[in-house]
């Protein structure tokens, strides 16, 4: 196996984003791309994560091959990657061998690590609604309600996207209207309304950092989905379980 | 009630500068202003704050109001609506009502608060000296003295402001002479000298995120005076009881 | 004594960076310089610092004098001095005062301590090799050895600079060829390997900010040398012991 980057921006923040939420996990490296699907120790989100092979300047493969990382490791190594800097993957002596070629050549090696849970399946999931916007709104929206709560009630109906969060003392709403940054599609002629956890949120709108843009959906009581990606060059994507509501 | 700001810098920074100093305080909202006289819980500082009327775009207001407002809360609110967001309040159900416009509509509300405490009084204070000067020379002086001790020595003659300050192992004394950037009024033929708490004095100059200029009264075993303010727009003014020297 | 500096820099970034290897010290002020040479606590490393008469705009000094000073003090006062501020030196009443001359004028006088330590000596090292590289190279290499374990070997080889570390988990190898930036000769057929500590070595490549220049000499089990110079001006060189290999 020998992989090539010519830029390590999407492998370096994809790691970087996805090892807040993972420690370890299983790449699953077939001649399509470089993939990823990782649940939290918690349980609670699944990350799913591919970067393409047309992402590459360099992709030789024989086999797909699966390798088990640390991913704070790796997320550490990675960031000592300049931006102009061709990153190199190969496979040698069962460590993952990163070759960064600059000024100078450096070179990482990662111990492959075993895996003994089983391999994570991505559910199949049907959603009554699909918004697409900005990811600085997002941000926003979510960094407002992080102020107040810990849980935030998200609402889609038709030609708009509410945000509201309720703390012991103060209370927060956000209202982002159908526009041209804002797509919003729902199949239903009432409201939808649906409550998640902040934290795990936050940890996800650092997608931010691959697209401009984001693809939200969600339900009543059911998981949320969340998708940042480029064309031909990587996808990342959330599922989140819902914060059963107790009133 | 109804009051809105084109742009929340003023009130923004205000808000954050005193929420330092103390941590909950009646706001007295006339036709005129937004007022706030408030104590911290030492009782060492006193802060005076006012943002006029003709600063909002809309101020609607049938009666003066009182409320009382948790400031950390308050600021850490403000901190969310961005430079160019109009931000609205209004009190509705016992509580104030942000709404900030931008992109998106966000609203966040605050509990009012029951202050048991009996409303403060500015005292009258009159001084023998008043000096004009850039908020960054008295920033830096005011850092310059910190590094060495906890109390500092104003002393003003004619032509002449001395800050001085004697740690254990350090000393330091900044001497700003009078200039097109420094007005120097002394009432009084002898220097005149002072001691105040550094700490305080450092949680004042903070006022210069509002103006460029800072005024300063003092006098011996007497409160300090320092005021920041934009003609028509705002004033914040800290009274800063004096440090009794034992020498 | 009197001795004024029209820009505080090199002053002012030796000693933070030598304060971070030594708490207190005698500087040896001759006609010709202001020196300095000590030895951190542990005495694993050794600064040699010298700031030539040359960068001074005033320079008066009747006899030579020995000053003791505490470097953490003597740091945080020249982190005030602005880069406009001109600096002046003197020794009054067993204090040395320190005058920033800008847009006031602010005084620092810092104790003379007593040195109980005797004179250190810098040792006279031989070495078999020498590399000239930049700054910013050697940084990278240093930072990027420093994720992964607390000691570094140093390589160096006709044309070839090796830096390797094996922590537990991670390895990293950064090989610098020689070219019209990195500088290689070596006095020696076979490669020449060293084992050091990182922890030092992160602390005395702070002197990249005196120059964009820097100079390596090492030897098996053997002290190495690091040193940054503006010709003129400054030299911060940098002695350390070798970490004994115990393979």
């Amino acid at each position: 196996m020998k992989l090539t980057l010519a830029e390590p921006k999407y492998l370096k923040d994809s790691i970087s984003i996805i090892s807040d939420l993972v420690n370890e996990a299983r790449f699953h490296i077939t001649p399509n791309a470089v993939e990823l699907v990782a649940m939290d120790p918690a349980s609670v989100a699944m990350v799913v994560f591919k970067l393409l092979s047309s992402t590459f300047v360099e992709y030789e493969l024989k086999d797909p091959v699966d390798i088990g990382i640390n991913l704070s490791n790796f997320k550490q190594v990675l960031r000592r990657a300049k931006p102009s800097d061709t990153v190199t993957m190969e496979l040698k002596n069962n460590q993952l061998v990163l070759t960064f070629k600059g000024t100078s050549v450096r070179t990482f090696s990662l111990p492959l690590i075993d895996l003994v849970e089983k391999e994570q399946r991505v559910p199949d999931l049907v959603f009554p609604l699909n918004i697409v916007t900005t990811s600085s709104i997002l941000n926003e929206a979510i960094e407002d309600v992080d102020i107040v709560a810990d849980s935030v009630s998200l609402q889609a109906e038709h030609g708009k996207f509410t945000i509201n969060a309720e703390g012991d003392l103060t209370k927060a709403k956000i209202e982002i209207a159908a526009s041209d940054d804002t797509k919003i599609a729902v199949d239903s002629t009432s409201a939808i309304k649906a409550k998640y956890s902040i934290e795990y949120l936050k940890k996800m709108i650092a997608g931010s950092k691959l697209s401009d843009n984001v693809t939200i959906s969600f339900n009543k009581d059911y998981p949320l989905k969340m998708e940042y990606k480029v064309v031909d060059k990587v996808l990342l994507s959330f599922i989140l379980a819902p914060r059963v509501e107790n009133d």
